[in-house]
């Protein structure tokens, strides 16, 4: 909390809290604990010849000054030399990024918080962040299983604990030997652990019905988020009327369009079908990949499934089609599937889209090229922290390949643990196994909670006159289509605002309640949504949905 | 181990192998463990609809189809559709990068580890990997201290196990309350949790002797990699001869050209001076820095000090007289400070340039933008597999700051547990603790060891003819120049490889010796090097040394 707290407040207040905090650490330190290493305090060092004028003695003066605030300094014109980086001559496409599922309501919702804590009067006791899918932030609680196991193997000693089942030390010590020196602490190959990309392998083929998997496919990420970045920066190239162009769905995970905008590539917009529970229509994809090739070059089309943060789960149909659509229109396909075990509603499934393109014509299965994303984020371990992910790549060109794992390589490799977490996910307790009956009872758990909420918040949100919400099929958001007055909006516009950022902002202000508005996500032209998450324990969500409901009817009542 | 044998395969291999495995897999899945989540197996799904054409049957031919080869399939022409991404369709800034450290001669080595476990004769008994600093790959063990902290974080229940000290018990629960629903599974804040860049800040004033430290300047990294790479990526911008410059050391460590080469930014070169033990000449960076100007915008100047690869520890005269340069020149300075605690030379010590540049004159100490990097990776802990570190920025731009913020924030944030164990590293036993006496114990016998080693390399290197090597001040590696003879020279050229790699690979083939040649760091045209780590254990870089020594000498004979 008070991280993000400190993080979000203006330059200005940041610069006066950081003032006082300096001295307590210069204080503290000088008090407590003198000066760090002690063998290298004891040594003294003759300069190393530098060709160099002789240096100066050090200004005594200067380091009695350090205290004196950075006002004070200026007025003598010493902080009158322009920087070196500037917000000016900075790198002009990371100023092109977004991201507003922590934009500015989140920066809000923090000083809020800490406003809270200092004693001040609010209409609400607590700031409820439903902006993001952060499960066990919202109290959801780790799988045992998992967490056993990664203190195994971050403490081996552990495995002579009788108290550990001994299903969660075999499969530590099968993690260990993967580790160079057994241990975590060691690099794994950029690629990611071999035993655990042959896991990931193992649990695809069974996920598919045992179409086949190829571990060589497989590459470990930094959650979904960095496979994702990475496979949009290899498809990246051209200029001007060349430039590269993906195709994203609207509304969005801001992901993408940051990515994109990151790159310096094209966006190009293809809405999904509100009307018909936000479904994918093929005639969409054709316009906007027609009207795009005026100006760019379509080259990547991105599916997520089930939606982020529209909760559809699309049908196997559907993505036969897209795979033939994306064959004809030669686009690469790129599948976020990180909600692939979060369905909830009646006769919805997940099909992965590498099964439905296996199972199709050879002249789709053997070309269309594919990178489908997981992580160890989401589902029901919501395990966000640990970083953990993989894509699997299908059809892509060998010295592509190459390139990719050359490029992987200069990071080195994804955190360990996150790798060790992700086989776990992949790779869970059998029947039969000690540790299995308390993970199907946790994840059942997780997973009936889950569906249990999005049902309630699809029901709770329909009574509202002026709120509609599709079924939440799948993920962990509703994305409901709110009515903003013509006042209202005349209010935000005369604000520089969003009208869905104004309704949210309020909502915030008003009731404590974190969402954030539909135009971060994106969404038609004259829509006004909000993305709220289904993550919070049942009895909160309820009061969280009667408070949305109420707030919506005093807004409608003072703009209408 | 395999893991990297897998990824290295040439790709040819790699589809051979990959197949064999394919059909395993399949088969396995089938039979031990039918697929997946019952729950979501249970239901069926009627299509949504989509505006498409009707879809087809699937095409059971395809199904069976799957096993066959690719080989097969092209020849009926359905492999003939050209991939939409190719080498010659790809980002061409990847194409661009390179990274040695990870580079074809260590994929020759994980080839000969497959041999040498298939039974294929070799005239050495295993490869020893002298190529990467991978402490824990290299035997060096944990600090227990750490490890314990890590298990309670991941593992919460530990907390009431009496064999674990109390003060572990009490880092765990400091870090965990600091975790959103004290989870290490929750997201942090973009900027990393604010207790542990509260601690960071504290070790920074205690390293830097009482200089201030704000934790408002501290960002938590995925190991320092991440953090030099975000900062060079806001400082990239313009075009032709307006485009950004860095200038970076030579010899360098490949991230840093591999980062430029991506980004597109200008690479200057500034040699060190080998004759003078790899130190930094000012009059060179001026040279460097003046050529530049003429087709590019020298915009940063990065230090690595401790150096990598080449070891040298700078004295604070030389530190001062590089910051007096770069406010002369107007560079932002990016200080790689990874090996801070590992300096061994009699009279050398680690001044961070945080330190030198907040005693200088104000006109230097409140304008000079610096980025500082640390990482968990190096030092004592070696733990590189968690990927944590931090980077510390002075004088930077308020705007460009919450820039940095935002572009952070896309990535949500780095791995939880490395951000637990940079905490720890910064903020271990204090004297009194239960903790205190075996972590002193675990760090001093570590970096003795190192400083042994250090000198030992040092020392049995010098007495090779034809190999001279500067003294291992600090840091985890040797770099000594070799004489390479002309009739080796031109039979490399020959084969058209640098002399230094076809030195290093022929010594890979006789001795197994795995080390990076000083091509994939950069050297002064004419000078051959080779970088080796310190890491192996002290009776086995003994053995590694005599065998580079007697290499060299069969070497020389035969090409002279």
């Amino acid at each position: 909390m008070s991280a993000t707290r400190m993080q979000m407040l203006s330059s200005r207040s940041v610069r006066l809290l950081s003032r006082g905090r300096n001295e307590m650490l210069a204080g503290r330190s000088g008090a407590q604990r003198p000066g760090g290493d002690p063998r290298t305090r004891s040594l003294t060092c003759p300069p190393l010849s530098s060709s160099s004028s002789p240096g100066r003695a050090l200004s005594s003066l200067s380091a009695t000054r350090r205290g004196l605030p950075k006002e004070k300094m200026s007025e003598n014109g010493i902080m009158s030399r322009a920087k070196v980086l500037t917000i000016d001559t900075m790198n002009p496409t990371v100023k092109k990024v977004e991201y507003a599922v922590r934009g500015p309501i989140v920066q809000r919702a923090v000083e809020l918080e800490r406003e809270l804590s200092e004693g001040m009067k609010k209409p609400f006791a607590e700031v409820i962040r439903a902006n993001i899918g952060d499960a066990h932030a919202m109290g959801q609680q780790p799988i045992t299983f998992f967490r056993q196991v990664l203190a195994l193997c971050s403490y081996p000693e552990l495995l002579s604990d009788s108290t550990f089942p001994e299903d969660t030390k075999s499969r530590a010590c099968r993690i260990l030997q993967s580790c160079g020196g057994n241990s975590m602490g060691s690099y794994s190959a950029s690629q990611g652990i071999d035993s655990v990309r042959q896991d990931v392998a193992s649990y695809i083929v069974r996920r598919d019905g045992g179409v086949p998997c190829d571990p060589n496919n497989i590459y470990l990420t930094t959650g979904a988020s960095d496979g994702i970045m990475t496979m949009l920066k290899l498809l990246v190239c051209g200029e001007g009327t060349t430039r590269t162009g993906v195709m994203i769905p609207i509304p969005q995970y801001p992901l993408y369009s940051a990515a994109l905008a990151e790159l310096g590539a094209v966006q190009i917009n293809y809405f999904l079908n509100e009307e018909k529970c936000w479904s994918l229509d093929i005639t969409e994809l054709q316009r906007a990949v027609n009207e795009a090739r005026q100006h760019c070059n379509p080259r990547a089309l991105c599916i997520i499934n089930p939606g982020n943060p529209t909760g559809q789960v699309q049908s196997r149909q559907c993505i036969e089609d897209v795979i033939r659509f994306a064959a004809k229109e030669r686009l690469f396909l790129m599948a976020d599937e990180v909600y692939q075990d979060n369905v909830y509603a009646e006769g919805c499934q997940f099909h992965s889209f590498k099964k439905v393109l296996f199972e199709m014509e050879p002249e789709y299965a053997e070309t269309v090229e594919l990178a489908s994303f997981h992580s160890t984020s989401k589902c029901y371990m919501g395990e966000c922290g640990f970083r953990g992910g993989y894509m699997e790549i299908i059809n892509m060109d060998d010295e592509v390949k190459d390139q990719l794992t050359k490029l992987l390589s200069v990071r080195l490799c994804p955190p360990v643990p996150g790798q060790a977490l992700m086989d776990l996910v992949v790779n869970p307790p059998q029947p039969g196994e000690p540790s299995y009956d308390t993970f199907i009872k946790e994840r059942t758990a997780t997973l009936s909670a889950l569906a249990e909420k999005a049902k309630l918040t699809e029901q709770v949100l329909n009574t509202v006159q002026g709120i509609s919400c599709n079924p939440v099929q799948g993920a962990m958001y509703s994305f409901p289509r709110i009515t903003i007055p013509e006042k209202a909006i005349k209010e935000a516009t005369e604000k520089g605002q969003q009208p869905d950022m104004f309704y949210c902002m309020k909502m915030l202000e008003e009731t404590g309640i974190c969402l954030v508005p539909g135009s971060g996500f994106g969404q038609k032209d004259g829509t006004y949504h909000f993305r709220m998450t289904i993550l919070p324990p049942t009895d909160k969500l309820k009061i969280l949905l009667n408070k949305v409901k109420e707030f919506h009817q005093r807004f409608i009542q003072q703009y209408s």
